[in-house]
């Protein structure tokens, strides 16, 4: 290593040749064994017979210290490789919003636990469209494919898309969206139950101005959350405010939560988390404080929404109870099960955090 | 919509039967032309010429409107989708640490502006391993892969796995690590640089008692932040406090920065912003208060972190110029160039946000 500070130039694209020999490269050594045997919780002893591939060890102590080996980033011995039972795609929309890679890496951690695997695809702005990756996982012969928050989600799409696979047949499952007209497993957070457990968590707050900020109406978990926050303001007497953006994401939550902070609400429950953050943008550039002034709830939860400023309190769907339940339910299909096609449909929980307050009497 | 709360049943799985009549599917409208036109920033007539395809619209028009179809989540016409020039293989090691999402996302959208269809494999825990990924592409023909932070990374690992990839030949382009043995391009952010860059800013503060918390040294990123914050510690005259962790993340950060604070360090340099967000905790468990008793550095910077309590203070890796850079140099192996293969360093910067401060008396 250089005793003294090296360039520190800062202008890119830079290309300098390389500047370091190769390090040693070593086997694995007592140190790894140890190190992989506390990470998995397992004795040294039974490492060794993993590593080796040797009898006499559950599923489940092998999965550990196959995990524990990933964990601490070393690579797994050749004769621990295993031919792939096939291929599953999984389509998400995009990786921006947290929640896609979440369910993104629960259901390929899913897939993997039967032998298969995933193809993620994932599509940038003005790329590759889902008929486009559809087609191109079909023309690979996939065992089938898995479609999160996908045009079945949106009411205005043609569903025919969908109906053709399943005829080709090609077992797909389908995650938070619905099509009665598509005879395929859905999978799916009770988006209804979500709108109204937010909206009473802020009644129970002592607010009465609430207001619902998501995204455009064609889309099923847009319209669902609606209808529960409708139902609740009915149920509590409450006025319905409602503001819809034609985009998800913060910039869209921060423009329809400064339009509902005008009208003097002081509860905002919100489509996404990502929404939320740019509620509580929208609320501070107003002079607002949350939740001194406005309380703000979120949807989703993802591992690092809990350190947010304040941390968010927010509506969690169970993803990795819907991750399994989603893979089951393909490697029924693709085994040849044909249960009934209807919904599964998952209860979300309220997780309160820092981002919701009792009213107060200033606004 | 019901006007009336539906049942919230919260235990999973539950299946009930579709409660909903498809709803009208609705062709494009007016309402949509004047929604693209906006959001693309052109004339309604403008949208309308893209979207039948017509002639006299520039490139850049053409992908602006594309773009604002797929923000605005609507469906492409048939006649705008096109045959892919071929598969690119991504491999991330995971998609928990956002940063990986975030290479993903825009590799893949520089990939599909070459007309290239990126497939996209992250490693689940106990799952798919790279070797693996790396058999099932070259099974389905890819014209390229490119391997984010993998075991090119890894200075114990074998670089032969990539060797025999360049030598199909099969063009690959290697980002975040090193390996001197492998002629094939490699694109870095410049670790060293930040090492030195995240040092410099809490000396600038009055800083003189700093630690680094970072990953296992065995991975080339870890190595050269260590050097560089080495370097600073020489050309400062500061006391090296380095505590290097098993495990990247907020568990590892929260782990190695608990001791250093034990050893009374004022500031802390952390090789990932998840590790800073760990570091953070452990002051606060340690009842000190970040920036007012510890201040903390982040390195990656995506999209959430700019929204922790506090703000994280960061090195920034410039992931846009990295991965533009990246995919230029597949598309040149996969065209039949053959520059020099060396390592293109990009140059990272600081990002000054609320989690670092001047020291303070106290400690």
């Amino acid at each position: 290593m250089p005793a003294r500070p090296g360039p520190s130039d800062r202008h890119p694209p830079d290309r300098h040749p390389p500047d370091r020999h190769p390090p040693d490269r070593h086997p694995p050594d007592r140190l790894r064994l140890a190190d992989l045997a506390r990470q998995a919780g397992v004795s040294e002893a039974t490492v060794s017979r993993v590593l080796n591939d040797r009898p006499g060890v559950s599923p489940d102590t092998r999965h550990a210290v196959l995990t524990a080996l990933d964990i601490l980033g070393y690579e797994r011995p050749e004769r621990l490789r295993k031919r792939s039972a096939g291929l599953v795609g999984l389509i998400v929309p995009e990786l921006e919003n947290p929640i896609f890679p979440l369910f993104a890496q629960l259901i390929e951690a899913a897939l993997t636990d039967y032998g298969y695997t995933p193809v993620l695809c994932s599509r940038p702005l003005g790329g590759v469209t889902e008929d486009e990756y559809v087609e191109m996982l079909t023309d690979r012969s996939v065992a089938g494919i898995i479609f999160v928050s996908g045009h079945h989600a949106d009411t205005t799409t043609d569903p025919d898309r969908y109906r053709k696979l399943v005829d080709r047949p090609l077992p797909i499952v389908l995650v938070n969206g619905f099509m009665p007209e598509v005879p395929a497993p859905f999978v799916s957070c009770d988006d209804r139950a979500a709108g109204q457990l937010a909206t009473a968590h802020l009644v129970a707050l002592g607010h009465r101005r609430i207001g619902l900020v998501s995204g455009p109406d064609r889309y099923v978990p847009v319209q669902r959350k609606l209808a529960g926050y409708q139902a609740a303001c009915a149920a509590y007497g409450l006025t319905e405010q409602v503001q819809l953006s034609q985009l998800f994401g913060v910039e869209g939550g921060h423009a329809a939560a400064a339009r509902l902070l005008e009208r003097g609400v002081t509860g905002i429950v919100c489509g996404s988390d990502l929404m939320a953050l740019g509620a509580i943008r929208a609320a501070r550039a107003a002079g607002l404080t949350v939740p001194g002034d406005v309380s703000v709830v979120g949807y989703d939860d993802s591992p690092l929404i809990a350190f947010t400023d304040p941390p968010l309190t927010t509506v969690r769907q169970p993803v990795r109870a819907m991750a399994n339940a989603t893979v089951q339910a393909l490697v029924d299909g693709i085994n040849g099960g044909s249960g009934p096609h209807s919904e599964y449909v998952f209860g979300p929980e309220l997780v309160v955090r820092g981002s919701t307050g009792p009213v107060t009497a200033g606004r």
